[in-house]
């Protein structure tokens, strides 16, 4: 893991492998490095071992959720717009909407762990339950928790207007995230 | 470690905190990211846990001891002097120079594990021998390692000719490195 997680600097740190001007490089190593460091996916995932065998506030749940998945889904979308020569604004409402592709991301990821078969899933359904772990459908039920993923994926779509036909690839992510079954 | 690890990468890449020009920091991530990686510090230390119990060659000895604490030293000397804005030509007689005192440095700790106190040393002395590990006591005896060492400290002097009066605590640090007695 720690050599894995060093190469990923050395490949984003070399020059030889894109076109991106050093000062915008240096940008996007930062973005990344935040998002996976302790305020984001280490943090996210310390907190998240910490939590186990513990009841959970919907808080802390969604505090485990931003950093643990939410906030590297954001810096790939930040650091593709940063690197593709967005502007201050722009970078703001992909930032939002990676934020809510993530949560709707962790929503479904919930809901499937309790709606979907092993099968469909490809990985064992209902571990969350076995685990007692502090889910959406937990806090929420089923239902509700359907709307609430809809919702975020709507969020989502919303951050994007104003940009044109170019960001239907990023539309199309948001719909399927809600709509996959596994 | 993998937030540290991750928090090193973030702060070397914030422009907020150092001055350099950004081309040079990327080059300073790429050496550190190197060092610190699969080729250097966590493939040596791979390759020390995997070699425990079992006997080495000298060769597989001088690798291990190269990645584990060789190239982090020398990339930390490559870096200052890439930051201050050495030419190619410093830049390699550097990496020389930190390569052998690396070297030395390991010999040295090789040499107090087997020559010191524990009171001295700070830490439990003898430990390389109860533990059977390969050190270069045991492949040369003491004598010969005390010369290799002293050997290994010219190097580095021998690398830093052509520097002027500013090299000076370069050299103090590569006497030192054979001096220490802890």
């Amino acid at each position: 893991g720690d050599g894995l997680l060093t190469l990923a600097f050395e490949l984003m740190a070399d020059p030889d492998l894109n076109s991106l001007d050093s000062a915008v490089s240096l940008a996007i190593i930062q973005v990344i490095a935040r998002a996976a460091g302790t305020n984001g996916m280490v943090g996210g995932q310390a907190l998240d071992i910490d939590a186990e065998g513990r009841q959970l506030e919907f808080d802390q749940l969604r505090t485990i959720h931003r950093a643990k998945t939410g906030a590297l889904i954001t810096a790939s979308v930040v650091s593709g717009a940063m690197g593709g020569g967005a502007g201050p604004d722009q970078v703001a409402r992909l930032e939002e909407y990676g934020r809510a592709i993530g949560l709707a991301f962790q929503i479904v990821d919930d809901l499937l762990d309790v709606t979907a078969t092993t099968e469909e899933l490809g990985k064992p359904a209902g571990s969350d339950v076995r685990h007692e772990k502090a889910t959406y459908p937990v806090f929420f039920g089923i239902e509700r928790t359907r709307e609430l993923a809809a919702e975020a994926a709507d969020q989502a779509l919303a951050a994007l207007d104003g940009f044109d036909q170019r960001a239907e690839p990023l539309r199309a992510l948001a719909r399927y995230i809600v709509e996959r079954s596994r």
